[in-house]
């Protein structure tokens, strides 16, 4: 999830201040707003040690009424480290707020146990089943940034007292800590407990974008009807700062490296078709992407390099009327390779991420809980044996444009051109507002996405020829 | 929750066929009714080897109309054992059903593996979410019911065929299996698919309940609410016969091995209490019961032998108001032993699936989804390393009465009863339906129930004072 976020985004003082105050009022009302339903509010600020928690939390209290809320910064006694004992009491009434600057997620990512994961999980859904609303943040930098600040902290006199034991040893050991958390967000990210993940390395930001997060799920939560299930609250989106907004598209490759790297690939990759032929390894290769990206070239230079009998090409549109009177998934569970076998997906199951939210095609429930769903299958896909490799082919919207023109333009090629795809590219923002929560929230350490800029086609193929070859032979190392 | 039932529970012959005419008429008319509303059903026939799945299984397809339904064993390919591929291109589409005689659910007992109880679980949630009716019945036989049935059938050439192999094995290894089993039964018993457990020693009994309950359990589909969550369907009772119904309070005991026993009991108890106190063990020890139980004597006579330094009675009634603006366990967790101390619960937060169900204290919701809030606390306490010991203290109705007579005759004890007490009395029936579903849903084998009929007051203080002390040898013994 963190590793789509864009650490880069900042904010200039004047405009972030300006925000937090319009900003604030809101969460204020709120608050108000909350307190009248009788609602309670859980509030929980998680993050790395020095991501500046401190002051995101006090970003959040000033804009509370401070006779609504309690704060809570637990530290558990012995004997009750790693359980949820020191937090049930603390859970507020109705109407009332408690924000936790250090939670049950504290011990949770330090000693990685998943049947602990388990039982918040459990926990988080009694809450919100008795109509609490769970917000959880987390504020994200990396390793060398937390050095930075750990560094710069152990020289200020006045910051010491800040200094807790094990933030040296959580910065060197940033790693493991960061597969732990993954898997942490995996097992506890909810419809009823979503995850806000932040980017953290420009304060401002991360207050704004915090105070921005809450006021929307608090809003969705008044918003979200009584019967809705498990007081989900379903916000606009809880993914800010993607990635996917700051891709680098500037990167080409000449064609001389190009053809030489791309048959040498295909040269591997027929070896390793008969080695996963050999082991029974089912193979699952899926390709989404903004239109005109290059899926289907893609895909071609990866076919060129496979033997036909045992591999497919499956190309998804949308479900007829039978697929339709079954559960959204069933259709392609039954297009999944034989063992041994490589199924090539052009579009995908994720359609119900993009195009149906997107065109509301779907209801929102149903696309909402489809990230659950995916990930439930992709793991079960993973624990079954399989390999699984997920591209998003992404151009940037000037190149998207050139290469709708020359289709356009090109009598040979215009068929491929359709009035949607005009429209598709006027919907733009909330494509791409879908990708960027799809990529965060789909990329779990065993299957992650691969964001590929295609503005140059070469570089493209050969990217994606390349994590293709890195997946199989990882794949086939380790089975 | 197999140990619950009553595995003497019979039919006679007149009286079943004229239920299972009757029961098959309304299962088809449900099924006519699912179709014109577009519900696809899966149902879930399991059970021991030679428990009678193909009779149980025919008797529910006779009352089918053969257009509307497939019959599913399913044998998965080599490759595929212990995954969901072969199933999920079998669910079926709106308004048909699927009967699995074998299903997803016999490699995962056999396998035992908890990664794949929970991928099952969350396949049946995501079935239950795009709509589809679940419903898993299970046919339980005893180790020597089995045995006899399996000698048998090696006898009588003509079931020859029907013999599988491993069943033997699932003999021999019974008491695992039945581990493994109640393991498995924790992780997927849920509201939106939960598990209708049949006894089945007499064919005719389990054929009769079985389509009993599925005809309960489809009535209580349609009857649910577009909105309901996750297509939970909530029928009146998902236990048929258990064991309370045919408790034996005939035992007696007399004064004299009373009252040494008890000594006895006693001088171990407080010699107990130091050793958990040393060894910081924390121990809970609730009571419940019917009226006149004697649940305060009992409690009385497990005080006597300890230390009140470290041991506290909470005794528990209805929620004040503070309370009832928080999640419903919310004050339960406030009153939890510290490690070392032993707390003893007057009645517990099983009030939500007893008191509060019947008297409609509560919504339906509510108590239905507390088996699991209830079980998924007590797993907490447990991997904390707290003991917990849970009693249910029964009477005859007719021993009930001369308590009660007594009582209400005896001028320093009337105040014992009230007019509650007489009104509940009227409620037998419905108390006994709610104890009983409470008792086999929120037995784990890491947390069980003890049923003491107490009759005889000597003999159920004994048993109490035993059990307490077996459980805490045997939790000190394993920290």
């Amino acid at each position: 999830m963190l590793e789509m976020l864009d650490l880069s985004l900042s904010l200039p003082k004047k405009e972030a201040s300006e925000r937090l105050k319009e900003l604030s009022r809101s969460v204020g009302a709120l608050q108000r707003a909350f307190r009248d339903r009788a609602i309670a509010s859980v509030i929980v600020l998680e993050g790395w040690a020095a991501s500046g928690r401190g002051k995101a939390a006090n970003s959040v209290i000033l804009a509370l009424d401070p006779r609504g809320y309690s704060f809570h910064y637990v530290e558990p006694r012995a004997k009750e480290e790693g359980t949820l004992l020191p937090y049930w009491g603390l859970i507020p009434p109705a109407g009332r707020m408690a924000l936790f600057g250090r939670s049950w997620y504290h011990d949770a990512w330090r000693l990685g146990d998943e049947a602990l994961f388990a039982d918040i999980a459990a926990f988080e859904r009694q809450l919100a089943e008795a109509g609490v609303f769970v917000f959880k943040a987390f504020l994200h930098i990396d390793a060398e940034e937390q050095k930075n600040r750990l560094k710069q902290r152990r020289k200020d006199r006045d910051a010491t007292w800040t200094l807790e034991p094990g933030e040296w040893r959580q910065n060197k050991e940033y790693d493991d800590n960061l597969r732990t958390l993954e898997r942490l967000f995996n097992a506890t990210e909810t419809e009823w407990a979503p995850w806000t993940v932040i980017a953290a390395h420009c304060g401002r930001y991360a207050a704004v974008t915090l105070l921005e997060a809450l006021s929307d799920a608090m809003t969705a939560r008044l918003g979200a009807s009584e019967g809705s299930c498990k007081g989900a609250f379903l916000p606009e989106t809880t993914v800010h700062g993607s990635r996917l907004d700051s891709l680098d598209y500037s990167a080409t490759m000449k064609k001389k490296p190009y053809r030489k790297g791309l048959a040498a690939l295909q040269k591997e990759l027929h070896i390793l078709q008969i080695e996963v032929f050999r082991r029974k390894l089912p193979v699952i290769l899926l390709f989404e992407g903004v239109d005109a990206a290059g899926k289907g070239g893609a895909i071609r230079r990866l076919t060129e390099a496979l033997y036909p009998r045992t591999y497919e090409v499956v190309p998804v549109s949308a479900p007829n009327d039978w697929e339709r009177a079954h559960p959204y998934l069933w259709r392609f569970w039954r297009t999944l390779p034989d063992p041994g076998n490589i199924v090539i997906f052009d579009r995908s199951w994720y359609g119900r991420v993009l195009v149906e939210r997107v065109e509301g095609f779907c209801r929102d429930d149903e696309w909402r809980r489809a990230y659950r769903e995916i990930n439930e299958m992709e793991r079960h896909l993973l624990s079954w044996g399989a390999a699984i490799g997920k591209f998003w082919l992404q151009i940037s919207p000037d190149e998207q444009l050139r290469r709708f023109e020359s289709r356009r333009d090109d009598p040979e090629r215009n068929w491929k051109l359709t009035d949607e795809d005009w429209r598709n590219r006027e919907k733009w923002p909330l494509y791409q507002e879908a990708a960027a929560e799809m990529l965060a929230r789909t990329s779990p350490p065993e299957a992650p996405w691969t964001i590929v800029a295609t503005d140059s086609k070469r570089l493209a193929r050969i990217t994606v020829l390349e994590t293709v070859r890195d997946l199989l032979v990882a794949r086939l190392q380790s089975s």
